[in-house]
């Protein structure tokens, strides 16, 4: 129940992070609910296709829609009149990123038993909605830029550091919970001294 | 069989402006059938994938396949000599439109009940393909800017009318009449007097 | 087992050539391995989804994400120090496309007996890679542009040539030979002479 709030409050942050980034390019209001329906939901949608489950997770519960919907109207408002909390927003969109990493993480154990599999697909749940997001407002990808801190690769460690910790013997809900520390760790760490992946440079002739 | 009919006139008309956008960016044979490809079926194939339906529809009826493939070559040959009609191309896209967004909602009927769902899936197989368009030939999407009439907020307010039209004990047939009735209504009203949503200007500091 | 190599040295080859296009752009190590992974997978993942098949081909055997992952790591080492082999990789390129395409055709053929849906989802299985690589670097879709040799052209005619050997009779190892052999005829002649298909410029006002 509480991973079920959580992963609303997850999909109503990056509902939310979807409209401003739409509002920046002056999309309408469709657009804007467009962008925050697929940078919210993206990643969870394009994971459920790739595991080939019944039914996309939004589909089989359309409260995640209605969150959508209401996070986009709220923030059409609140951003009428004030200036968006892009500070608060930042770490909401941390919470977002752990929270759908790890239980896309867990979605993927079901269905594989590969390490590699359940790995990426967990980045995939938390990662892709915003490459999405990026595409269709014509940006270049900001996960795969080495001007942004480290976002997917947090991700990644905090998903190696789940499996590990199960691999270790450690309870399911606990090593969530460190999946999901670690992922918070990483993130806020990189936010704070700006730790990036460096870029490649291909030798050219 | 006159939905059948009416849907491969959709889809032709949709692979027609696919073709057009992909001529005004000056790519290739190939680059101009897969943008009319995507273009024409791209909704609808998305709406197949998100309801994990048992085969996408133009893999079950490649007629779909074949009226894309000769609408294409017609309109290479047409374009090469005529300038193409425009006006016309934009009323055929609006019966476009109004068929794929209510055929999309019955389709959608047969997996889900709820009615958010639905409207969803409607608007996906309406308005998606001309948004793959749109990124393939890097440009801004069209539905989603202010710029644009109203477009998918047409399909939207038809499927819902539809939708209220079956709650309020219309038959089948009729309410799906009254939905693209609705839609081309609401279309080429937006066309004429320039109807359009407003566009999301977020407060900066 | 020679196809299985075969083509996991297709997926090599096509991850290494995302890599390097990720690289013109400089994204960072994770962007490299998110471009060379769509590149590399991309592709046959569509056409998976599109046939509903009961597991994604990496999901089944994520020996695929392995070889991506080395390749990755590979390319980043040697392109550090070393220009990367050009023309080495245009030849290997046409090796992957090639046996992308017969034996995307050939997992179709499970699914449909339609011809065009055959062709169709081969040249998914040998292209899609490299468009979707191109709108996540946002450079237009080469393999649309009248500036690159045949190369999704040179799929369809390979792919129409297997099955029209197996139509005349031969079996489908040869007839697998057959088309691999024309896509690597067609694409070497392609480079080597600059054959192109014309570009479509729609007549305006």
């Amino acid at each position: 129940m509480l991973i079920y709030i959580l992963s609303l409050i997850g999909v109503s942050v990056f509902a939310v992070s979807g409209a401003l980034a739409a509002g920046n390019k002056n999309y309408d209001w469709i657009g804007v609910f467009a962008i925050a329906f697929v940078t919210a939901v993206g990643g969870g949608t394009l994971r459920d296709l790739l595991l080939n489950r019944s039914a996309v997770f939004w589909v089989a519960d359309p409260n995640y829609l209605w969150t959508v919907l209401i996070s986009t109207v709220l923030i059409l408002i609140y951003a009428k009149y004030f200036q968006p909390p892009f500070n608060l927003l930042l770490s909401a969109d941390a919470f977002g990123l752990a929270l759908f990493s790890i239980s896309g993480a867990q979605i993927a154990e079901q269905y594989s038993s590969a390490g590699i599999v359940i790995v990426l697909m967990g980045v995939i749940t938390g990662a892709v909605g915003g490459v999405i997001r990026d595409v269709l407002t014509q940006e270049a990808p900001l996960v795969f830029s080495p001007k942004e801190n480290l976002y997917s690769s947090a991700a990644m460690i905090g998903i190696i550091c789940y499996l590990f910790s199960k691999t270790l013997g450690v309870g399911g809900t606990t090593a969530s919970l460190i999946g999901i520390a670690v992922i918070l760790l990483v993130r806020f760490s990189a936010i704070i001294w700006q730790i990036r992946l460096p870029a490649f440079n291909p030798r050219k002739s």
